[in-house]
């Protein structure tokens, strides 16, 4: 019920991948199977039998057990089902197929189903995102490399990056076509008899009425479409963890250039305001790449079906389905209600008394003294600057003019190209 | 409801893994609390509302999300319970406490009450084991490795093996000792007050009051009970992949020396009888070592709570208590009922015409002509067996005595230590 | 030196991914800069300077951990290995860049450099599955699922299968445009001035000069192409793994239906021939994935450069390029060697007596004698055929005329659109 | 040459563990085999031979491709060597054994030769952190959550805190007891003949002779000493990774509440320093997990000798000592150099205006208003401070007296029993 994973809890893609869902998907495609293989009439008895809600899930999982899938006692449910309406229709239930064909195409079906509301998710964050570049993209603030002030960025700049990783996840989801999957029992199609054009035909048919991607080839253990999905998936839940990881460092009681719209209360602490949207979303990126990896791990599996590897990938990908449809929608609440302190941003370029900006001044210095000497004088300065509280301009007072000096000393006008940088991240086509 | 992991559906760890389980872990942390910090009477009216069919488990995951964990929404409803029939009493609900310290120690309550369950199936999957190994102490069969024969083995000693496996798995989970957690906000015990001794007694005093073991400190963000689970519990599912592995091969159509009691059927095929335990094994085989990766990460986990590293654990580890309980579970069905075909194994050892036991040949040859010169016979020697289908015997006539060599290329008597060497295992205490 | 990685010893990628490779890439990426910020002849004196041979790698990797990388010791000795020639020139190195735009930029060089190696052995191994899918086009084996027969497919089908992965794989890897990195000290560019268009210019020539592809944006803490090339190579591994887990199946020595045409020899058994190019593409296939796991994780990236999640990528996507170099290096060896042997394909076929076709009996059957029936005298027939011995054919008797019977039970006509689904996946252009 | 894994560059791990060492490793097996198998005289022969230098690991490394492993060509060499001083000694080289009872030795031998190393690395740590935990036991600093304040703890705690975790790890390692391996071709022991009491002699000489520890059986698919290998290093690195996450955290430029002894410097900026031993210990953590797993999913290794999960091990075990390694070596070096600054951690607490102790407050509050009340004038309270900067104790004010409000508001006066388990912690013995 969601209570150990609240990044997933009552999102879209959870209900669009619960084990009704799931269940649902099997049944659609034996359904889509139905109206390959059935005559009209028959194929229409198997699809009004073909309702998740007539169905005991809980003992259809129990009895899973047996064969090692659902499929094996979903059929004998389902045929009975179709009998009882029409009992010559029940005869075309599953025709030709493997449990394999049902498990994929179904893994498949609701893959496609919760693409879209992950991609939709990651367009609104991406607006979101856009939206802040924007308004920021001239709005100072310390780069920081390895926890430290680099020299000034802008929190434009910061947010047109996400973007792009952003985009390039959505990019990643939406090329995406998961293949429905018929082979029979061996990925021969021999069951189906020669009258689909020596299978081909069959393939363009059943993937036409799932409204899936037709394969190349049955694919089985050839995993292509698994491995795919986990990636862009662990892809999409680490792009948006690097927000989440920025959200969460600007978010710092000291740091405080950034807070979420509503943090989240303390059990004990009534003053917390705590970035909690950022926090699931970065637990969220602790999990997903191992359950790529687990996917990726899958590929290498023997024979036309394997013992264990295939098996390894149903609650596997679920997860990770899960994962990035709760990121992504809480991508959106983070990004939509991100409040951003520009005072506090001023603030902090303000806190080393200049050295933030002293590869500036390494650069204005070499012409004059030459480059060995200005990093000379930029060491020393930079000693005193930490050790005395005086400002980088005094501390090298003398060298160049002093009005020079307080003009190469302010943050904020170090910017480089970080506007530009900006406006060239949002031409890129959301 | 478990459609998607056959190998954990309806176990015993299961249910006891559930959200279900995990709020009352939850309220069982908050009634042991309740004992040590209120009075006794409240302590009993806060046990009284401390009973999970009286929350709404979907309605509080739903909730959870505001403060990214369940503590806060559950301390809120079990106040009001209490208040209904103590208003006094309510006051003491989570006093002092942390919703991590709830978390955590409802966390450590449910692997506690699953630990014992994994234990009992992999002791009754060694017992069935050492059952298997003295059986079969002396039945030969071919050893492998890299996928060809190499010399003799005996199943006894396989099954030893498999064994040692088991029972290393066993004292690893046997040696948990899952403490109760307690810190309050931040890991001081502040708001406990100073009643009691410096912290020490009351952390004494709660993990006596849970039944779990007492921490060195508290040990929000010093995750060493979380990475002992993972890790022994990763081990467990990897031991019975062993078992798995093996049972897979010696399944196969083409060897067929053991076979599962009662195998699965298919949906397409009349006649399979496929592994299935083994698969669903090996399956979970294949999840568990990259969650146990995801909770050794969480090691690194900043400040007093961490942002991420911390919610990351609660699903893996409950997967894995799955992955593990469900394996664990079936080990037993797999062991209990594995079918060994002695025949088979004598008609394999058979098959290479004597070249199993070559090595037996080069170290009888070598003394005669030479070691150089031993090699080059047999290397010739096995060429005419594999090319020609003579045995080996024939291949080297006139080496050695024809007698001899009949006795030499008999495998069934190369077993080497191999009978000793399952007395030996069976020596170590289950 | 590769003891302990033989799948990758001696291969081209070895060589282009080690120290002294990596050493030449970072030297290139300054004399690429260079040409971008210096005069003419100045750069000239940079490029003059930029040659591994001239420096101590050991020594750069020794001084590379007081800063945490190793651009800072070396723009030092490359400074001075400039000024030995031309002092104003050595005032150009390194100007305006930071150490990760050094770094990343000498990685993409890297994997630009390694991935067509990688590339064309996929293309080789390609070619050489095409050989043996259209030679064995219409070759009948065993089609097995959960190590069980299930029903005849064709070794042209395996093949064709193992291709079509193999061309997946190609794609991916083909696809990928590393780019060049470029930001300055926190990816504004700002210390390049003014001059460069607002840094687009810059990031076109610095791109153009490295024959890299232009990035969007300085992607510091963008990680997107090493996460592409995680996954990528990841999937390169995996595919090939998933030939490797085949070939150790087939080789087999109760099965032989294949063998590896230079198989490894054993130092103890004179005898052996084992599947040692399988071996090292399935050990490579264990590898992998986690490697890619932990590139992905390093999306999760705090600040303008972070303290880790970089630091974590260096080794481990080198090892990602080296299995995957390695593993294609060994694929090519694998695939053109192969040896297939039909005729044990054919008698494995014979092995179950007719069960094989089990299914395609129920399809006779059933019009027969009705769905449930046909499933019942297949139960029946599957277990005298197990038990007793006796052929399919036989246990059917009567129930259909035992022409019919002999027709339907003979495996090699039951090969559905195998031999047309290799045509198929042929069809796809390599 | 360790120019992208800075963290292992120069160890002591790094050389123990090298191509050289290992060759040294596997040679020292082959000598400690000499010992029990052959003729005083010929044993010593074969130790004069088992000398590394003699031998070329590159051309040992390009060998061991045709076999799979390097046993191979090192016992051709090792023969040949051998039999240059002593032709008879020669036929006793690797008598009995197979390739993996060499490389596993070797490896238990490296990695026997590696942890004292380690752990000895892990007590220097652990030494320093005691000095700082008992120097600042009640240095109040914030206690953090979430990223935000929450209430004071101490420094000291947090030192303790550290060191319990490397205690933890090192207890871990310290418990590894690494046994030798032998088993011959297939795990029989059969080639070494009769003459050593069914096996369990010659376990225990050959172990005696290595200096390792007598396994139980031979073990060459009982992988519980690699797996136990993997999970206590990858749990070492982890829990260095803890002290780096926080070293990161409170480096930053706006806490500076610590700061390594050498910070690192940049290649552009001159006024940087930074916390590069932390950097490089948090890049271990974030690879050592995933190693971890690849070790545990070797344990599921099909027969007497699998097709990939063995060799999947040596790189990757490898690399997990040196990752560990390295990050003890670099850990002795932060901790030894920590420099720690209380007026930043003092000025840090009064950051909040007293919010820092809103739970005190709730607790005194509560016996006076109600819980609710206090809650309600808390949440007012805590906005108006955030709001209008003015502390807690004013924003209450007449709630409570004057002076026990300043009482309550003063941090360092809450830091519950934070000194006493600083004491705790440091009572348990290194």
């Amino acid at each position: 019920m969601g209570l150990l994973s609240p990044v997933r809890t009552g999102s879209a893609v959870e209900a669009a991948t619960g084990d009704i869902a799931f269940l649902q998907a099997m049944l659609d495609a034996e359904a889509a199977l139905a109206r390959v293989v059935a005559p009209a009439g028959a194929a229409e008895a198997v699809a009004g039998a073909a309702r998740a809600e007539l169905y005991d899930v809980r003992d259809l999982a129990l009895r899973a057990r047996s064969g090692g899938n659902p499929v094996i006692p979903l059929v004998a449910d389902l045929t009975a089902a179709v009998a009882r309406t029409d009992r010559e229709a029940a005869s075309y239930v599953h025709r030709g197929a493997t449990s394999q064909d049902i498990v994929d195409t179904a893994a498949m079906l609701v893959a496609a189903r919760a693409l879209p509301l992950i991609v939709a998710d990651l367009e609104r964050t991406a607006a979101e995102l856009a939206r802040l570049a924007a308004a920021h993209r001239d709005t100072p603030m310390p780069g920081r490399t390895l926890t430290q002030h680099a020299v000034p960025t802008t929190f434009g700049l910061k947010a047109a990056g996400w973007r792009t990783l952003v985009l390039d996840a959505r990019d990643r989801l939406a090329a995406l076509r998961p293949p429905a999957q018929l082979g029979g029992a061996a990925g021969t199609l021999a069951a189906f008899g020669a009258g689909f054009g020596a299978g081909a035909e069959l393939l363009a048919r059943f993937a036409e009425e799932t409204g899936l991607a037709e394969p190349e080839l049955p694919w089985h253990t050839l995993r292509t479409p698994i491995a795919d999905l986990g990636t862009a998936l662990a892809f999409a839940v680490g792009a948006l963890g690097k927000v989440a990881a920025d959200v969460l460092v600007l978010s710092r009681t000291e740091i405080g250039e950034v807070a979420e719209g509503a943090g989240g209360g303390s059990s004990a602490m009534p003053h917390k305001s705590n970035p909690v949207r950022a926090t699931l979303l970065a637990a969220a990126a602790r999990q997903a790449p191992q359950l790529a990896a687990t996917l990726l791990g899958s590929l290498a599996a023997e024979d036309e079906r394997p013992g264990g590897a295939w098996h390894a990938e149903w609650q596997t990908l679920r997860e990770l389905l899960r994962l990035a449809g709760g990121s992504a929608r809480d991508a959106v609440e983070l990004t939509s209600g991100l409040k951003v302190f520009p005072d506090r941003m001023a603030e902090h370029l303000r806190l080393t008394g200049g050295l933030i900006v002293s590869e500036r001044l390494a650069g204005a210095l070499a012409p004059v003294v030459g480059r060995a000497r200005a990093k000379e004088l930029l060491t020393e300065a930079s000693r005193r600057v930490a050790e005395e509280g005086v400002g980088l301009a005094e501390a090298l007072a003398g060298v160049l003019p002093a009005e020079r000096l307080r003009e190469l000393t302010e943050p904020g006008t170090y910017l480089g190209s970080a506007p530009a940088l900006v406006d060239r991240a949002l031409a890129r086509d959301a």
